[in-house]
């Protein structure tokens, strides 16, 4: 029995290219709104604008909400505000926020116009933590009980709620008459104990309350560490805000996870695959710029070095050697470290070990490596001084590579610039410059 | 308030510091055994083992569950088979069989013949499935109902169990007599709905379950998707075997993630940021030893041309901008194409658009900046033919690369090769030698 999931995808994709639109509208909306932003965000940029005219209108919001933030905006520029306001309509408060953030100014004031005061509140809550807070992350939407009520009670309350439980509830939040928190009731011990229990005896008091300040980060290492669905959040004073869900969390592990492999090659974890050819040429063009400084900067040492090399050009030969050996050890002190801070392993306390650990591992490998290349060197040229040079050149760039590598991403972090962005530019920058200073000044020493 | 999570953490750090080891130890046997396996991993090799030889001894099959694989396999090495029987005693199935595949054979044996017959077959269906499946993620701790019962019989079912709902457990498995799925009964629908109302009259239909054989990549896509917190998993005959559960499927993000991050460094994922150093030093070294023959063949491209670096010394400076530029851009590309495969996003469907709009992108790029280096390389050497043969010769490279980045992980996915861990060494090799062959190529012909 193969994915019926991926089936349906390939079968809309091939009916989408034989141009039967009928067909083609109706498969499409058979599927969940994270499926059509999956479809919409697997499509070249002329078939997108088809294919999203073919989507019902009540689900619009939805599947812009599962869009990357590229192809949102690029969708939203292109429709009328009535259509935003329709789209928006029927959309939980958090997801609400989510979109809102992305409009422009005179369409935000139209849609909190337009909603009643309840959801204003609550939208205007969920709009005053920024994006990378439980706060930010929370939705409203939720359901609180009292502890003196019995779980019988509970449970009649239960049933006669309208529009029944909101999503991934797994428990409900048990507060005071101020509404603090108390404690969380689980629905399996809502169902398992005895109906004439009261909430009080039941509840959970294990589970702490997150602070709507506290940052997205930790947010996901708790719910990864204790497997939570649910959590509540809470003010300062302890006052039920609202809760984290763990869709949210998955979608946030995902988009830093994205951030972090993105950033490395200077791209935005929002970049679009399909993205208008001159955006991307921009945006890329800002990256490009950068790294020719470094590299102009490598050559600028390099020049230093015309002479030297005229009288000996195996050094223009070998001297990538040395630059590129550097380059790929840095890159593993330097990724081992950025995850480590993100992960929250590697903080100032042990970072004097992990550069210790960095600097033996170093030392031992750039005596093996160093020489091998020695003696390809000697080989190739002859020269046992030169082999001697290019020894001991590698053995400096390794270590001046591991210790940018262990540092920068602490340092970085430091002065809040982020490590994943920049990290990378700035150790290629460091071990090219160290390499050919060191390979090419030792040689201008030694060798002429 | 702030996090209290980080608090104690930071504060059990301090307390190790300061060598109390009664208050060490109460400390640390407060924590959720998966913040225990967090100090253990922040700690260096000296401390660790200090501070796990302080855990309880039945929540050290818990925490040894939570460690990275590398860290795990360490301790398990040092453990004597009757205490690691005992660590192993009380875990659930799926984790069960987690740890197992880990162990040598003479203690899986043991673990097998001390398990009772219902534990052992269900270890044994988990151990049939590959890791990466949906039955290797599965947990076969499950609650099964028949779709004729009434609620309120399902309520007095849920009440006598013994051990009480498996954790997150969202929804009960509707099976026919044979054990067939048909349906899931969500808990908030239990609680909602009408008592005398049968199950199936009350349970979804819409919830497809996963093939045991559907790869990982799938589960986590369609959980993200669909936003689950559990899925029921089937034979291809329907008959249900077990559930996937979020807490695994986030495991499992996040795991892809750090192999996609650190692959791109030669890393695997289980490196243990305080691995020993000779362990990290073999490791490393192999990497290190790929690249070195990736420099040497751009080394040996360059020694092709050493009589003309030796009369135009510039050469030596200029050529390292136009192997950089060219790792740069194709490195983008690369990243990109990557992310689009392990979302999914990217087919061979699709792949020629991509190419021509990296193409597009690449063409815009190499001419803004082959003009700009064109017009230092002029201003810095004074020669107006050497200004023109490096924008030609980074004009080339760009192409080259965009063309690499782009088929590279495609093709490499199609032969099994990993693109995270193997696209960026060949894409330098690439870029490498197309970049000084370029260059130092059409200088030769031009310039002497």
């Amino acid at each position: 029995m193969p994915d019926p999931e991926a089936d349906r995808l390939d079968a809309l994709h091939a009916v989408l290219k034989s141009g039967s639109v009928v067909k083609a509208t109706r498969m499409l909306n058979a599927l969940h709104p994270s499926e059509m932003a999956h479809v919409l965000q697997s499509l070249p940029p002329q078939q997108r604008k088809v294919v999203w005219g073919m989507v019902d209108d009540e689900v619009e919001g939805e599947v812009l909400l599962y869009l990357n933030d590229d192809l949102r905006d690029e969708l939203l520029r292109d429709m009328a505000p009535s259509r935003i306001l329709a789209a928006l309509d029927g959309l939980e408060t958090d997801d609400l926020a989510d979109l809102v953030q992305d409009l422009p100014a005179t369409i935000t004031r139209e849609v909190l116009s337009s909603l009643d005061e309840q959801r204003r509140e609550r939208l205007e809550t969920a709009l005053a933590f920024p994006e990378d807070t439980a706060g930010g992350l929370m939705n409203t939407d939720m359901v609180t009980v009292r502890p003196e009520v019995t779980l019988d009670v509970v449970m009649r309350y239960l049933r006669r709620l309208k529009e029944g439980l909101p999503d991934l509830t797994d428990n409900l939040i048990v507060v005071n008459r101020q509404g603090r928190y108390l404690g969380v009731l689980y629905l399996t011990d809502l169902i398992t104990n005895d109906p004439d229990d009261s909430v009080a005896e039941v509840m959970t008091l294990q589970v702490q309350p997150m602070v709507a300040t506290l940052d997205a980060r930790d947010v996901a290492s708790r719910f990864e560490h204790l497997d939570l669905v649910s959590a509540p959040v809470v003010d300062e004073d302890g006052q039920v805000l609202g809760r984290v869900t763990v869709d949210d969390v998955m979608d946030l592990i995902r988009e830093e996870a994205e951030h972090q492999f993105m950033g490395q090659a200077g791209l935005s974890e929002t970049e679009d695959m399909f993205a208008p050819v001159l955006l991307s040429a921009r945006r890329r063009a800002l990256w490009l710029g950068v790294n020719l400084l470094t590299a102009f900067l490598a050559a600028w040492v390099i020049g230093r070095f015309e002479a030297t090399i005229q009288q000996v050009v195996a050094l223009a030969v070998l001297m990538p050697v040395v630059a590129s050996m550097g380059g790929i050890a840095g890159t593993q002190t330097l990724t081992l470290a950025i995850r480590g801070i993100a992960l929250g392993h590697l903080s100032a306390t042990n970072m004097r070990w992990l550069l210790g650990k960095e600097l033996a591992v170093s030392l031992i490998n750039s005596a093996a490596w160093a020489l091998v290349v020695a003696a390809i060197a000697w080989l190739w040229f002859g020269s046992i001084d030169l082999a001697l040079i290019i020894a001991v050149a590698i053995t400096i760039n390794l270590l001046a590579a591991t210790i940018s590598g262990a540092l920068l991403p602490l340092l970085l972090d430091r002065l809040g610039i982020d490590p994943a962005l920049a990290g990378g530019v700035i150790l290629t920058t460091v071990t090219d410059v160290v390499g050919f200073l060191a390979f090419l000044g030792l040689a201008t020493l030694f060798l002429l």
